[in-house]
């Protein structure tokens, strides 16, 4: 599999888009002690994007649905890369949720705080 | 993580889905030689349910959404049990993958063909 180091990359979007659910259905069942899944909205990944602070990869303008398909981007890139494990990313995630991710409309952005630990970890690895 | 055998459960179900949509999206970015990702339909998933010989699982009369489902829970269960590994239903996946899975129209058939392997590989070894 070829792919480059560019986090406008649809395809590296749509990877991470499958990995990102994949990984908070895991750390969500093992919060609730239960199987469950789910998908991530783009405005958790928004808010992750800003509070792992990598927001300078953001070109300006772009609007919350293009800032999440850049944190899939970077979570699909540095997954391909070998810089973290699934096992890994479920634990980051777990060990930040709070039980607001389980609220009606607090989830969200508890959701958000707890990918933006996992994206801090992720842009680390990557020196980003 | 607490489960039962029970693949009429929602919550396996629901996990279910991540698991195979990421299982599909790698296969797909293996088979193209590019990251790439996507969902599997319901009605691949029935399609593989039937060619699987799995429908003594399924409930008479339930309806397309509902085979989908319970392909799902049979995956989740699965993999939770330790029967298969990611890497191999990948590998599995895209042996049985044609040209077809990337068809406007031919591609729910196609995948369902393929599926069909991955849950006949599952189906042995938990001995459904």
């Amino acid at each position: 599999m070829t792919y480059r180091r560019d986090f406008k990359d649809k395809g590296l979007s749509t990877l991470g888009d499958s990995l990102i659910n994949f990984i908070y259905s895991l750390a969500l069942s093992e919060f609730t002690g239960r199987p469950t899944g789910g998908r991530v909205p783009n405005s958790s990944l928004a808010i992750a994007i800003e509070r792992a602070k990598l927001r300078h990869l953001v070109p300006p303008r772009t609007d919350k649905h293009g800032r999440g398909d850049i944190a899939e981007a970077i979570i699909a890139y540095a997954w391909l890369e070998g810089a973290f494990t699934i096992e890994e990313a479920v634990e980051v995630l777990r060990a930040n949720f709070t039980e607001d991710v389980l609220h009606p409309y607090r989830s969200k952005e508890a959701l958000g705080m707890a990918l933006g630990e996992l994206l801090r970890f992720i842009g680390e690895r990557l020196s980003l």
